[in-house]
């Protein structure tokens, strides 16, 4: 099954402590489509301005990314401007640069009404409504949000998350969406909300699953090297619809392991600046590591 | 195999968002005690004053743990005053009164010299060394410290080091030894100190081990009720070398199991104050909280 997904593609300047990029491909929907292109095929919407080059587009359509719900509008595209220090689980936001995403609706091409699968990255939720509105009939509708949207547009995402099967979002925000300091406690009130699966992203200590009847945790790879966190939370989701699209089973375990394909993909992203790790990954090295995280969590029973 | 444990028996007076308790019950080497006596039997070395009454000892000694090592001395009893706020990873301490602590020498009882399993809980590393001079031949050397004898007894502590087969400290504390951010090559650092196994506590995160040729992560369990997490740190420890002693075994399995067993016992002590859960605590919950770390982290391989 393809995966449709709206979101940001962008130019990203990015300093860590280790190295910096100036104006590097980035973007919600190019890690999101990224990532997912290593287990089905991805539909994707956003804007960009006239000064988006070729080769962003061709290294997506290589992929098996279709660009026919990609605008392209005068003015020019998204920029975003960030500083990491040595904590890399939070950026500094430096500058935003909205440009053509400003005056941003998304028109969904004919051949993508019926996605069965849905992401709605981190953008405004009225927008992610719009799509929302014109997708005949998805199976699984996924959705990612941020402090900015739950402090500022807060009705309108709560309007979103009545159709949201599975959110993406991380602990603070899990906190803030539910205005309770206790995360178990916090997640179950967002579970009512609408989601019938939150997934709590906690940046290097990994991912919480919560449903109903269940709770999953999944650490986070250890790395010695990482370099550039920006991406890591779209690459993980892109990672984990990927592979919940490619089997077409949302049961309790496919959702685990989906899980872990997610946390593979991101502990490779972070791995280098953009998405410069990605366009050399190999699905050999996705096993690889996925069986390290087998290695990783493994213990005996009782 | 019985342990050995050097550490403190204090009076806390701790606030957190959910409550408070006035000059109860802690200490390191009770905390860790109580613990580990849930394994196997426990030899306590420590200092108390004329004020420390009779309860707590007919306490852990209805727990298995010998007393023979506990110095009653003139004077009054270690004391700590500590608040968390909603952020329960950390305290900030008030007050800290060491009282009989200031002078304390460990002398240890002709009984304990033969001790298999020792546990040298956070001390000045200068005391932590007297008793490795009293033990005879021991088969496991497990230590913890904190940033005050990093910052303030470094040359002491890296000699106790260099005795140690297992360090258990938390995440800033293996950055601050090392003087490295990145936590896998701290630990790498750490581990060429003269650990071979290294315990990274990360509160709520949970621990990651690291040897020589392995990483292994275990969560913390996520809980709806947090009411203190003071003595959580020593819990765990005495839940992980409580199994060691018990199985007297130290393959890379036996440790993530002990791992697991010191999480478990970490979860229960934080739900209450001072020891008061350990106290009513049973073998069957604990066995049962197990098997509920097994699914919070289970997942299909490849």
């Amino acid at each position: 099954m393809d995966i449709l997904v709206i979101g940001s593609v962008a130019f990203d300047s990015v300093e860590t402590p280790f190295g910096r990029g100036d104006d590097v491909l980035g973007g919600s929907a190019t890690y999101f489509s990224t990532s997912a292109s290593f287990f089905t095929g991805v539909q994707l919407v956003a804007v960009v301005g006239e000064d988006f080059p070729d080769e962003p587009r061709q290294f997506l359509t290589s992929r098996g990314v279709d660009l026919a719900g990609l605008q392209t509008r005068p003015g020019k595209t998204f920029r975003w401007k960030g500083r990491y220090g040595y904590d890399l689980n939070e950026a500094q936001t430096l500058e935003t640069h909205l440009n053509v995403f400003e005056t941003f609706h998304p028109e969904l091409p004919e051949s993508y009404r019926q996605a069965k699968f849905v992401f709605l990255a981190n953008i405004d939720p009225e927008l992610q409504l719009e799509v929302l509105q014109q997708v005949e009939k998805p199976k699984l509708i996924a959705c990612d949000t941020m402090n900015f949207w739950i402090d500022g547009k807060r009705d309108a995402l709560i309007r979103t998350l009545e159709h949201v099967d599975i959110l993406v979002i991380n602990e603070a925000e899990v906190r803030q969406l539910a205005d309770e300091a206790n995360l178990v406690k916090a997640s179950r009130a967002v579970l009512a909300m609408g989601p019938k699966t939150l997934v709590v992203k906690r940046g290097e200590y990994g991912v919480l699953v919560f449903t109903e009847h269940s709770i999953f945790s999944a650490p986070a790879y250890p790395l010695e090297e990482v370099f550039d966190p920006t991406g890591a939370g779209d690459t993980f989701a892109g990672g984990f619809m990927g592979y919940l699209a490619a089997t077409n089973n949302l049961s309790d375990e496919t959702i685990r392991k989906a899980t872990v394909f997610g946390s593979v993909m991101a502990s490779f992203t972070v791995e280098d600046f953009s998405l410069d790790r990605l366009r050399k990954l190999t699905w050999t090295e996705i096993e690889d590591r996925f069986r390290r995280f087998q290695t990783l969590t493994a213990f005996e029973g009782l």
